[in-house]
């Protein structure tokens, strides 16, 4: 086994604290990264605190941490895109069955028989259950592991791994590009990767926001408008003029406010999770034959497809670098959603 | 202007009664039809007892009446597709802009600036509010005019142009078809033509009910299972298996256990109106990427078409024959659901 430290959380009251914990030895199709930068997904506070009890109880301990970016230190002998010293990442899942018709289609986070997800998922490998990037090395299948644009930010890029490929994934499956008028709800971590990339689609980018203060970053961030979703006056101005919205806001919202604003047979996807269900009005979607869609992450082949672009393009996440001591007072922050946009582990403080 | 005799409910708690209205002159491109055959449509009863108040309250005199089948009896000027002695029918509408995207697109129901209903929408020929097919003759633009096969049994017709449409569209839409597995939840008006079109089409048909006495029914109509909703075990062994689930219940019922048994990717589509919002699980369509879809009637190009396949394929909808002294022991049947599974009224009764 392969002994590396951590931070994680012993039960849902403690804070995370320094750990160590043991990786598996490399099978031949592993990649063994050393960590440098790990983003901070609301996910990971959700875990942590098992405030998702219900459908996925969180295993202690538990390290959090599916934004991974770092450098390869040991390949397995069947491994052929890695070498050791490249830049890789990996995200949100680290296996899936690989045989089943969403696998073929690279559609990995829909596999049947349900994906391995980076932490908190069970380990194929050791019996017990995965566990995330905020630790010093992770060991993953070659398959499960991307290319990372060198030139770009590597702390900026890190949120792409979840926070990116999420925001990108619908937006390349709605097919939103030039010619279009494209609604982002809400501009935290998943808003604000919508809103630079369907700017960088070619999309007329409106954003709902329900916080003036707001107005200015999304406009900087490649808005072409702004939209207070508390004012009645200004949603009734794109009253059926949406080709595709993208709902990323997890607080309770009427999702009906925005069905209104659709033309006739477009989608409105959601990829927030809110606590408790949501009331949908049939009339909503009957009248003009509309879609309330979901999406979650994206598969593996679109995640390299979206670094790659990002590479092109030169977009990275807004981010907030912070120690990994820091990160308890990180989590309160951002339960406040006092960020912008991500919080990022400079992985170097590990060391220290 | 034009006398015809009808049934019409002075306010929401009278009873349909015997009555007499005006039909405008015809113009230059309308059709003057004696109606044979009415269809008794739960939206029917809905806008007599003004149960619909809050979106579209009813102005009375109400006369009801959108399943509309007979014989031209005079023609305008500009009239091309019709002849006196011809059969014609006509629907839900009598009227759209024609000039916005939705109407160039055939798609009149979702017209722009709102297609003008076949009763209880404001006429812009007599400045009143129009009137339905509870009547001997309607005067309606030839757009809005079918022609229909005529060696079907014309009672069984009269149905298609509301109950017909509103489920051949979305399975056309949806692209139903051979060696796809298609779920029809409800057995009514509605669901009774959606199984037998899912049928004609060459899908594998699953009826859900909750009702063990349409089992039989169910098998007869075309469904290849009848699966009872209210057993979790019968529910669970089709998860995950539908290419698309059409939905024709207007109770109150639990959509989120339909969305479980779409495969990834698949559309369930409404067509009945619930009173309240639904509940909505974001999860249930984030995970496998779904959509919760609507669809309301149908466009003029496709009635017609729907028409045409019914000549074809020797379908009409099952029904009960009433006189139009019947119409109010019909509606509190109706009301119980007591119907197999439409009530056509036979409009020579009028005349006695």
């Amino acid at each position: 086994m392969i002994t590396t430290r951590a931070y994680s959380a012993a039960s849902a009251t403690s804070p995370l604290a320094s750990d160590v914990l043991q990786r598996r030895q490399l099978t031949s199709t592993d990649v063994q990264i050393e960590i440098l930068f790990c983003g901070v997904c609301h996910s990971d506070l959700h875990q942590a605190r098992n405030e998702w009890s219900e459908f996925m109880p969180t295993q202690y301990p538990c390290v959090p941490g599916h934004e991974i970016v770092g450098r390869v230190t040991a390949v397995g002998s069947a491994v052929t895109r890695f070498a050791v010293g490249d830049l890789a990442a990996t995200g949100c899942m680290v296996d899936s069955c690989g045989a089943c018709s969403a696998c073929a289609a690279s559609d990995e986070v829909y596999c049947e028989k349900g994906s391995t997800f980076t932490y908190n998922s069970p380990d194929p490998h050791t019996g017990g259950h995965t566990l995330g990037g905020y630790s010093e090395a992770i060991v993953v299948d070659e398959r499960f592991t991307f290319k990372v644009p060198g030139h770009l930010d590597l702390a900026g890029v890190a949120p792409l791994l979840c926070a990116g490929v999420t925001t990108y994934s619908p937006l390349r499956h709605w097919k939103v590009g030039p010619g279009q008028k494209v609604g982002i709800v809400g501009l935290g971590g998943l808003g604000h990767m919508a809103v630079k990339f369907a700017k960088a689609f070619g999309a007329h980018v409106v954003l709902f926001t329900t916080s003036p203060s707001k107005i200015e970053d999304g406009l900087r961030l490649g808005a072409t408008e702004v939209v207070l979703s508390k004012d009645p006056a200004q949603m009734a101005q794109h009253a059926g003029s949406f080709d595709f919205i993208l709902d990323a806001v997890s607080a309770e919202h009427d999702v009906n406010a925005y069905l209104q604003l659709l033309k006739r047979d477009a989608t409105l996807c959601l990829v927030g999770v809110p606590e408790k269900p949501m009331a949908i009005h049939s009339l909503s979607v009957i009248m003009g034959r509309k879609s309330l869609s979901g999406s979650i992450i994206g598969g593996t082949a679109e995640t390299q497809e979206m670094l790659d672009f990002c590479g092109q393009h030169g977009i990275t996440a807004d981010i907030e670098l912070i120690p990994i001591q820091k990160i308890n007072e990180a989590y309160d922050r951002l339960a406040k959603s006092d960020v912008k946009y991500r919080f990022v582990i400079d992985m170097a403080s590990l060391k220290q």
